[in-house]
């Protein structure tokens, strides 16, 4: 009856680091994980799969190190080291016993303190599938405010370690996102291209949720994606009971449930009674499936400190439950994983409904939408964005200076610190105030050490000499307050400019001076066009702002060549030498913006109408906030907003007066409206020259709360548009999903928060279109915000929240955020795109959503001992890291260092289907000449996540009731090359490929 | 630098039972345990003994098997059995780890669930000395309301089966008695008789511990008897913090305390900083002490349920705490056991203080005087000496009627409610109410399984014929309160009288029935005479008796034999076949008692003078009431009353007017007065013709608490004694202890608690004395109860408690006890013993004490089909054990079932030194001939405990400070006969000595 044959305990396994996905090609005999590995199933039985399980947040009431160590124990008991040492104990003692683990930043934590002797019989047990490892991201990420880009990263590197030293044993099989606030479509896409056969998640709306069950719905083919077809597909299950084990059998040492007692001597004996109980509870739940098996998760948050408390009741209630079938019952426990689950319900070879939009907004009761996560702690939201940005330029710069095999630890820092940033309480904002502080530093931290690599990297492309002195690069991180150190303090300076697009782009780059007139010099020594704008008294006044600064330099980067910098020469001169244009403050009347993209304003200068591309239509902007409700949490209709739940107490948000004070100021290459709402609101309104979006930069903070009150603060965007109640919000940043107001798709909505229960979490973008008149309405963000919808031709989006009570759903805080002794004031970009619907509008959408997600990087180095002469003589100020642009529609998504001297390479289509007569069609690209330091010499083609080749991928097969035969005939699948070595990549709309490449660098 | 070398880990050691003590006799090379096994120290540093433990109570917030399973974990978050998992988990995984275990009835209800793989484990264990036994009783036994007999018996049994299993490295060799309330001299003497080197405890008086640690005499050489010398004398050790470990560092899952975090690159690193505090807590408690060594109890109440948990931050402490010596720190810490650290510190020769009182009462502050458990739950105390009654009888009637082979459960069920009971929270009355009920539950058990022992025994004894019904042999444990089945619903009936004393005795039997008259014959046919007395109403009111009866019927047993019985046939018959006199109501005027012993009272009746062996003197009797204090226990002076503190709202107690109702009632065998106090107080006055001393059977409850107000209800025994502020009470029903009031022998004592700092524990007597008079009056209880002498000549007990509020140490519930939806009624005896003082009437006491304790057994067979004839030729009537009684200063202790066909026997000197110019002197006994039904053919003399041979044990040597010589050298040392067989035992005053016989049974 065990699962795995006597035999395998006496294979001694060697320790093995796989160089690249699924390297171990280990006879059969040597392992046996995976599918194979499954325990027996009883056929005619019900099987109850118990799957021994602990749920490790990667921080939320405590840090991670806390978590890791068991620290701050009054907060939460809770240790995750406890847990994997006892963890790996007990299934030693017994090869039936199975463990599933999932959040790997803890594991390699835990991992990195074992000594061989442990490793070894870890790796024993992951071989024989005993512990396996689910999910498999460094933490279990949020899907509702990430980034693909970063998701894809996160389970990527959480891969990478496992195949490194598991192999393909230690390859996730299913998708385990059992706490996250609701579900994307783009995650579940992920999962499904990653390879991964299912999805197993907690938290659903709860009317889906009894919809679900009670039409044995609660498990389905997830068809996540409108492009990808069945590559897309996954089979995804919604757990019964959360992710806890049945009421009452809860046998942690965190839990008060009473333990088997079978000691017939004692008035305590209970097997009669907890058996009973439990087969009662696994008969109603089986009820609500379709197969005969059915799922439970034994255990819960930080569970399995004593894994041997929860084993060896869950030996006896085994022992038991079987017992019983002796006497005719049908109920046949097990221990199991839910892949194993996975796979018998798979050969059970049912049918199964198929689901097309995602699981947002989740709501778990009637007034409890956890749509204010998608606000909260704008910041961090901010910062982590900014994290991947960096991450992304420090990646490719790594990979295109050769700076040798991967094995450095600076790359990884920041690599584990974003994988950290998805998890589902640190980038949602749901976490304590210390635990958000101690994320800021953990991602400062790998910030700083990737800093040594852009430094390595720059000064291994810009000498011109064999002796020279190293320059210092240094990155400004708070230019989004105007602040800068090199820029402000020195009189010559160089910065930087790094393209990690693949496209070539001209960026408008601005930072802070202190003087009053510069010169700005391009590599050829041509001296650009320069402005210098004010910096708002608002912005000046923010509190923490280390800056004399009080205006910008602005000039544009023109052709900036993909993957490649171009270093401008800085100096501060005489007005007369210099080619500044000093803003002044200019009449508010007339039109805003240039030639073919302005607004016309009315008597008293607000904003009117956009004419763009040709057409002109009413838009107006407004501020305002929702006023928190307060409640004692007891019910539902006393919930307070707090750090997940947005509730307004009142639908009709508080709008601003609109007679804010402003002031104008245009020039040659930005024109900007300064804007003061109120005290605590104000912001730029922005037209670049030669661009077609109006950048809005916005102001919060600190919110006052001196009245006791609760404040969440919105923009609203209001236009002509007759939306008819749809408006169109983005999926991770990836492909769009239409949303209805009032309505979901799969069920008849009953809405008892008319506006919380409409938001919808924008990753990148939120727009309106009005099929009429054939126009359009974009806002993309800068970082991830709730936003909905709620009027017809309006855009709502929520900035920034400051609240007084908890929403009780343990987090234990109000989510009042301050710093420097004031409420924290957040500072962020909106971009406005508006005009006639179509291709034209959608491309610029898309390739502006790439723009500002992977904006050019800007290293500075102080140069006052320079002039251009001198400075030009010694560095190359150009560089140019491809040997020509990728198409319009192809994304360099991935480029980074991989095993030994290999490479990881993403490409990207990054249209949809149908969005552009020309561009959503399938395009080629040449590897092997892409690059212009290295040759790709050969290329591997992988699955997602790079875990897995893709000629080794097999996913299970699953039917579906609406076809039986696969839907998506005409899907891409056939023009995948699978030969081993493709060079020329075709990508079909949305289409991600994955290629671990070796490489040639130029000279070697 | 580890303790047990490598090649230990090889030995493969065989199970063994040992069927004897020191049985096994394995080469040196096979076992490593006891000193030798200790870990090496260093010379010149301070060495801290880290001692990892567990305080495992056998029952008190839980009943005993919710403790073991882990149940009903809301109340207290404690399951033993996984702590004995986990711990013996992790010592398997290092031999320098230690853990010591205390409580045996918790081990072996483990033991018994192990498979032979684990008990193979845990066998080498204790063969190198990493788990090691202290203590070892079947539980930790209370010191202040435990008898010495009972003491006994549950330590013999934990150290039994100890040896059974582990042989000499099961011996414990340290006392450990970390929690009890206060600390007996008795038991100290009791522990060293056993054999024990040392003694730790963590409680004593506030004031003493003070003094104790400023003047370095928190260790000491206790000299815990008068009479023996050096056997009684006993190492002993006030541990420093409590049995707590150093504040902030507590590992367990259950506390909050931080771990050790040694990841430099964690923010919340703090090796640093924990090792800096722990080096100055060490220095700190180092300074109190007198050696090198100092020992720290690394546990607390149920740890180590994630046994890991603690040794692995224990091992980062030790690691990092040592790795400072480096740096020139002195501190050296290691894992140890208390044995090793007491084996050290008695290397290190130094020189100690002694002691020569005891540690009673306790006190933790100012106004927390744990006396009030003196009292508490006064019902489940005297069930407690009901089942040691029977339990001596139990055994006895199965050694002498050679039951077979002890490998029954029979008798260790009740061994082992017996070795429960005498737990520090069970006896104590300081459990949780259900708890109390499941205590009781479990003596009733037992009682119920020796029933069936007394059955087969005697019937194995009675039969004259071959073929003969079996009768069936009931006990009334009822007769309390005049409740017994056969007596009353019995037309004729035996009852059979078993003498478990070895002295002959003729005791008066009494017991309920209908009828009114009965005729009582004797073996020989002789119809005795009999008294018929009515029972009280109150008596007849008790809530929840199940009895018709309202008259006793009263006889003597003339002559019962020792270890015998004798049946008496009981038959109602009409008035004038019977002997019977009734008892009729008589003038209450005029003396009370009988000729030799006789009150006077006063014109309203009151007793007046007690004349006794020819004096008379003044005793008066009252019924009081305390108020208890009530506070909300946030600081001393705010303590409530409660389950352990006594504290009366005021020192002056309410005093019953003294006014009673009575009847008196007088007659042949007795003469009794029948008083009513009040509503919830009543009494019997007793005074059997024949004997010198009054029975004083008080009826008190249920307690009215509708005035909101908890009572503690007194008897006080006034007399005209002038005793000097002196008064004696007894030490576990042994030695006599001089209490002298408002002062404590080794210290100025400052009371700010008159009344309660003044009780102590009553185990079985509390006298006064008056030397210039030269009288003596002493109270004898049936129990334990908290007693003083508050003003000269007065002695007062308490009898009951009713409050309403906790005292705050834990058991969270007020000590308010209810039977049948009222208030708990309790009912006892006094004997009150007066007159000249001498060895006269001390003699006289001690015996009385004697038949107290070990009452003669009733046996009721109902017999209605017999008549006496019938009966008599059917069955024997009669029984003698003894071949001859024992001397009057010599009792039988022990004789019961040992192993194989082996016997276990005690005797004792019941007189100490100088009471007696005759029965104090030594007195030898022949054990060959004792017995009548088997003959001894050899006797080992074993220790106290019955685990080590006499001649085997060898205890560590004490210096003291008084005397560089040993003390007492005039003791009995060298009267001591330590050849392997003696069948002629000399008995010094107060010794007991200790035999396994080996024993042939007449004809076979």
């Amino acid at each position: 009856m065990t699962a795995a044959p006597a035999w395998t305990l006496l294979v001694v396994c060697a320790a093995v680091t796989a160089s690249v996905p699924v390297q171990r090609n280990d006879p059969e005999t040597q392992e046996h994980c995976g599918y194979e590995s499954c325990p027996p199933i009883k056929d005619g039985m019900i099987n109850v799969h118990l799957v021994p399980h602990t749920h490790d947040d990667v921080g939320w009431l405590k840090t991670v190190d806390q978590y890791f160590f068991g620290s701050q124990n009054n907060i939460q008991k809770a240790g995750v080291q406890y847990i994997l040492d006892t963890v790996v104990e007990e299934l030693q003692h017994d090869p039936k016993k199975r463990f599933i683990y999932v959040e790997t930043a803890f594991f390699w934590k835990w991992w990195n303190r074992q000594d061989d002797s442990h490793r070894h019989q870890v790796r024993k047990l992951v071989q024989q599938g005993r512990l396996e490892f689910i999910g498999g991201g460094w933490s279990m990420n949020d899907e509702a405010v990430t980034h693909y880009q970063s998701t894809i990263d996160q389970m990527t590197w959480g891969l990478r370690r496992l195949n490194d030293t598991f192999g393909k044993c230690g390859r996730p099989r299913v998708g385990w996102q059992i706490d996250p606030f609701g579900h994307s479509r783009e995650m579940a896409s992920i999962f499904a291209q990653m390879g991964y056969d299912g999805l197993f998640f907690g938290r659903l709306d709860y009317q889906d949720k009894m919809n679900r069950l009670s039409s044995k719905t609660a498990e389905m083919v997830w068809q996540a994606s409108d492009n990808l077809g069945k590559d897309a597909e996954l089979f995804t299950h919604a757990l019964y009971n959360h992710y806890s084990p049945p009421p009452g059998f809860c046998f942690d040492v965190l839990c008060d449930d009473e333990p088997i007692i079978d000691d017939k001597h004692s008035p305590d004996y209970n097997v009669d009674n907890r058996v009973t109980q439990f087969i009662q509870f696994a008969k109603l739940q089986a009820s609500f499936y379709n197969s005969k098996h059915i799922i439970m998760t034994m255990g819960e948050d930080f569970h399995y400190q004593e894994a041997h408390m929860w084993f060896k009741n869950l030996d006896k209630l085994i022992r038991y439950v079987n017992l019983r079938q002796a006497n005719g019952s049908n109920i046949n426990l097990l221990y199991s994983t839910p892949s194993c689950y996975l796979k018998a319900v798979n050969d059970a070879k049912l049918s199964w409904t198929t689901k097309q939009d995602d699981f947002f907004p989740y709501a778990s009761d009637s007034h409890a939408y956890w749509t204010g996560y998608y606000t909260s702690r704008p910041t961090i939201k901010y910062f982590e964005r900014l994290g991947n940005n960096y991450l992304q330029v420090c990646k490719q710069l790594y990979a295109l200076t050769d700076l040798g095999p991967e094995d450095q630890v600076d790359l990884n820092a920041l690599r584990e610190a974003m994988g950290v940033m998805q998890h589902h309480d640190a980038i949602t904002g749901t976490e304590k105030q210390k635990v958000a502080f101690d994320y800021a530093r953990i991602l400062s931290r790998g910030i700083a050490e990737c800093n040594i690599i852009t430094n390595t990297a720059v000064n291994k492309l810009v000498p011109l000499r064999k002796e020279y002195p190293t320059p210092v690069w240094e990155n400004c991180l708070k230019l989004n307050v105007s602040q800068c150190a090199p820029s402000e303090e020195s009189k010559n300076f160089v910065v930087t400019v790094y393209n990690p697009l693949a496209q070539v782009i001209s960026p408008y780059i601005r930072f802070p001076v202190t003087g009053s007139s510069y010169k700005v010099q391009d590599a050829k020594g041509n001296s650009l066009p320069t402005q210098l704008v004010p910096i708002p008294e608002p912005v000046q006044n923010i509190p923490g702002r280390m800056s004399q600064a009080t205006q910008e330099l602005v000039f544009r980067a023109v052709n900036l060549k993909p993957l490649g910098f171009q270093s401008y020469f800085v100096s501060q001169v005489k007005s007369e030498e210099s080619n500044t244009y000093i803003s002044d403050e200019s009449n508010a009347s007339g039109n805003f913006g240039h030639k073919t993209y302005y607004y016309t304003t009315n008597r008293r200068g607000v904003l009117k109408t956009l004419t763009t591309h040709g057409v002109k239509f009413q838009v107006a902007q407004a501020y305002g906030y929702y006023e928190g409700a307060v409640g004692d949490n007891e019910e539902a209709i006393n919930r307070s907003s707090g750090a997940y739940i947005f509730r307004p107490k009142s639908s009709t948000p508080k709008i601003m007066p609109n007679r804010s004070q402003f002031k104008t100021f245009k020039g040659p290459l930005v024109s900007e409206r300064h804007e003061v709402i109120n005290d605590w609101l104000s912001q730029v309104v922005r037209i670049y020259t030669d661009e077609q979006h109006t950048e809005v930069e916005w102001l919060v903070g600190p919110l006052p709360i001196k009245d006791g009150v609760g404040k969440e603060v919105i923009v609203k965007y209001m236009s002509e548009l007759s939306s008819k109640g749809k408006f169109y919000t983005d999926s991770n940043g990836r492909e769009l999903l239409e949303r209805t107001r009032n309505a979901r798709p799969t069920w008849h909505l009953k809405l008892e928060e008319p506006v919380a229960g409409n938001y919808y979490p924008i990753t990148s973008r939120i727009l309106l279109r009005d099929t009429d008149k054939k126009l359009e309405l974009a806002v993309l963000t800068d970082r991830a915000q709730g936003g909905s919808s709620l009027k017809d031709g309006e855009l709502e989006l929520m900035l920034h929240r400051r609240l007084l009570h908890d929403d009780a759903f343990g987090v234990g805080e109000a989510l009042n955020e301050t710093a420097f002794g004031k409420g924290l004031v957040a500072r962020g970009k909106h971009y406005l795109v508006g005009g006639p619907s179509g291709n034209v509008l959608t491309v610029y959408e898309r390739q502006l959503a790439q723009e500002k997600l992977l904006t050019p990087w800007l290293l500075f180095s102080r140069a006052d001992k320079y002039s251009f002469e001198s400075w030009s003589k010694t560095y190359r100020m150009e560089f140019d890291g491809v040997k020509m642009p990728l198409p319009a529609n192809v994304h360099l998504l991935t480029l980074e260092p991989w095993k030994g001297r290999s490479l990881l390479v993403r490409l990207e289509h990054i249209l949809e289907k149908g969005e552009d007569p020309k561009l959503s069609k399938s395009v080629t690209v040449s590897l092997k000449n892409l690059f212009a330091p290295f040759e790709i010499v050969s290329a591997r083609e992988t699955m997602l996540g790079a875990n897995e080749w893709k000629k080794d991928s097999s996913r299970l097969q699953w039917k579906t009731e609406s076809n039986s035969i696969d839907r998506h005939e005409d899907t891409h699948q056939g023009s995948l090359n699978h030969a081993e070595d493709i060079l020329s990549v075709t990508l079909e709309p949305m289409q991600i490929r994955t290629f671990v490449v070796e490489v040639k660098y130029a000279g070697k």
